[in-house]
């Protein structure tokens, strides 16, 4: 006697519709190492003196299609710091839905945490990045590169079917942000409660295209919004605006060669926000900006494949989310190679060569310059 | 010539004996706000100034029958604070597991932290209820409505597979904890350590029936025990009993009519708990009562779901798991819809009508009227 | 125009490649206690007063073979503390990787955070192990008994069929951690930091045999290393040495006869390490001991498994990674059995015999006597 739901049955399984997959990453940055004070806290915090090996990233993806317009996507991440000094909680990178309005999937709705269309390099899922970490210059737009949010994506079949094969394929790809990508967003960066009223915007357009026989990627993107400087993150001393919010403003341009087999990856970004200045010891609103780029060779050879690459990277401005939103100088280059011998695993070595000056009011003076070898076995499941 | 395990081979693979679900929801509360000061600790931390783009529940279950006797559930919710300002740690909501005595599953013991038995709001999943959070007066029993506990549950077949069917097609149902319902749990509410050396204890009485056309529920359901405030949650300079106990005792009474298509939901609730007193600053064992009543209509059309409702709701008495067993009084009036498009995504909009006086020792006058709309996006896997 | 990837397609899908597990503990530690002041911080933080039911573990397992060469297992934990009062918050036991040179696995490097090659019981599965918490002795060596560590492990094919076998089918092995392993970890114990430059080596020797119709597995163990007391684990007053660090040394011999019906399970390990001295309030460098003997005996009736089983364990020395290096004098005897009606679901019930003495800077005087009866009901999935 009761009335059934009125939807469509599809028949599937559970398995069938969801799917679980993940990575995990672990290091070793010690060896040949010039200079222990020499660290690099938003990248990874094993650097450096006192440091051993270490999990970078242990992550758990569970994904699925559900019918013909929705699709959701959960990633928590197991290498995460509680609160103390307690290591390896589970905490979320991603938790998104996306919402259709045909059934291709061109036109797409997406609720929840997810990255923010900010960037080439953040897109890029650190399962496929070849440098150990994403550059300072614009990775220090949004912390974990996520927010909570509402965007709005649009690609057409092709280019999406285009997107999937340069990721599968081991071109490195981005993934599919869409061709144009927009919408909202709270600001504070990921995993982190907002403060303020104001919500931030973003708009991002990238398309993939065919040149003969290589693949290019052109990109432009930019976003703005008021960021509030949590009380945590400020020491005893240091003069803030008295609302504690900053303009938070950036506009990058991105340039793609995927790597048949040379490969181009550069992007550079120009923005304001807030950065400490030692000379007053206040909290400022400057300019800042900063980029990076990639040479890549893709070698395919004994049923294996091999990336050897060089990055070089430089950022000149405030880290917003950290202490009295610390000031950076950062000039790096790094050589390296992947070596992938079966599709489960991955061995990457680079070499870095690296100059950071970051300061704050607790440690005024503070310009670190040094070399290490960085040492990282993956594997995808 | 190693002996050979007792047990029948079953001959399933781990995906068929187990079972992947869940749900995620975010929302957005700051649309029509009339007062930023009005929030509600409890039921949803994203109300009111500074708060933004939320996620109120994520939300993974991994569940199964594993042979003829025993089933489990564990459920981790990835919404959830860890101490200081991290978000979006994952922390259990369940993790039971249920012996049966007999192949049925007619007879059950439960093991573990799940849902105690007490009320029909607290029983029904968040992923079905209408309302955008639990009811304050009945929902201040335990927070989170899960304690670690053994229970044991009484249903006949006849009557599992009908609490199956009113979830199973969007009737709004509760899922199966018992006709009969009973045993014992620590009392702090659930993820709390336990404090003191007493057990709660509690039971339930809960019976669907056919009436005509329509399906009705009655229940019954009271507990009692005594709960120790924590130290942590009293503020320097407030009076408490010597030994921090208090009487925590409740009954309430629920009648639900199934919306076929109109529908009621109805719990009141009695009882005594700790409250501050802002007149002698101390916390003094006070009687507490409260309610709700839901109006609902279900409508299936253009093979979609539409589910408008009110909610008229009510408390007077102290919540004992916040700061100083903070005093409530609480009137609030909520009238939405929630639109179902497809079977994986919900929409939920309901405008909040509320007024709410909370006072503890350090925030001793109040009361906060207002009104706001509500917004939630819901993905259902 | 896209290059496929150069590796041979396997065509799974993912449900054959990765499998989902797991299992839950759930006790009650506080009948027929004899001294609620008698509790037990490494084992089990439930015993003694203000204490109820609880969750000891609630694991999942995600693991699978990735192709010929490569196995990966994650398994978090969601029995977990955070800091401060919050309970069952999801964090890491294990995440490993192997990568094998041959296809049949014979040798293998694991990669993450694994368990350290030290005794029998601390490799154990505290699914499968009788007595309800490790033993002092042994398990005071690296709290979790994991670490983030580089490890290499050799095991003959047949012998790896026995380590799995002597498992499956309930005679309680401990799982193939290599008839050979040794390799380098981080030396403070699992989830915490890093804190010297210095890893840690161990190596571990253990082989089972048949002799007879009986099989037994006779092992030695040790490792070394510096280990530095966090200062978050130093009370004010408590003299130290300067630079924090002190020998961290451990060997261990293994007996285990396997119960096929009777079975013995034997070790002790000498070493030394820090350990707080109350007569002079300095934490020390000196030696210790301990160890343990399990009888057991297999029961396989009425299509069920019993398993009657008694324990004695000793353990005299510190703790390194509890307050001050915690100064420990343990003699406990535990008598019980273990019953498993079905394959799923586990009663255990064992009445302890303690005496522990555990004195530190804020603690000087510490000596627990007394008697409990100990049950956990358990679920494996």
């Amino acid at each position: 006697q009761i009335e059934k739901m009125p939807y469509d049955i599809n028949g599937n399984t559970w398995f069938e519709n969801i799917k679980i997959g993940g990575y995990v990453q672990s290091r070793y940055n010690r060896l040949l190492e010039t200079n222990p004070n020499l660290d690099c806290s938003q990248c990874d915090k094993s650097w450096g003196a006192g440091n051993g090996i270490s999990l970078r990233r242990v992550r758990l993806k569970f994904s699925g299609n559900l019918g013909d317009y929705v699709y959701f996507y959960i990633q928590p991440d197991f290498a995460s710091s509680g609160s103390g000094s307690g290591q390896h909680y589970g905490q979320l990178r991603d938790a998104y839905f996306d919402v259709s309005l045909d059934k291709a999937r061109e036109f797409r709705f997406r609720f929840g945490q997810s990255k923010i269309p900010y960037g080439f390099e953040n897109m890029q899922s650190s399962q496929n990045r070849l440098p150990l970490d994403r550059n300072d210059g614009i990775n220090s737009s949004i912390k974990n590169e996520r927010e909570l949010s509402l965007l709005f994506y649009w690609a057409p079949q092709e280019t999406r079917k285009l997107f999937r094969e340069l990721v599968a394929e081991g071109l490195k790809g981005s993934g599919d942000y869409g061709v144009v990508g927009f919408g909202v967003f709270n600001g504070q960066t990921g995993n982190s409660p907002e403060l303020n009223d104001a919500l931030h915007i973003v708009g991002r357009i990238s398309y993939p295209m065919q040149i003969g026989n290589q693949i290019i990627e052109p990109g432009i993107q930019a976003y703005t919004g008021q960021y509030q400087m949590p009380r945590s993150n400020l020491s005893d001393g240091v003069n803030v605006k008295e609302n504690l919010n900053y303009l938070d403003q950036r506009a990058a341009a991105t340039f793609v060669l995927y790597p048949q087999p040379f490969g181009i990856q550069a992007e550079y970004n120009w923005g304001t926000g807030p950065e400490f200045n030692k000379y007053t010891n206040t909290i400022e609103q400057t300019s800042l900006e900063g980029g990076y780029a990639t040479l890549t060779y893709k070698i395919s050879k004994f049923k294996q494949l091999f990336y050897p690459f060089m990055r070089y990277h430089y950022y000149d401005g405030g880290k917003k989310f950290e202490l009295d939103a610390r000031s950076y100088n950062v000039n790096e280059l790094e050589i390296g190679m992947e070596w992938r011998p079966v599709r489960a695993f991955e061995l990457v070595a680079h070499y870095t060569i690296s100059s950071r000056r970051y300061e704050d009011f607790q440690n005024q003076d503070n310009l670190q310059t040094g070399r290490l070898l960085r040492l990282q076995a993956q594997v995808n499941f």
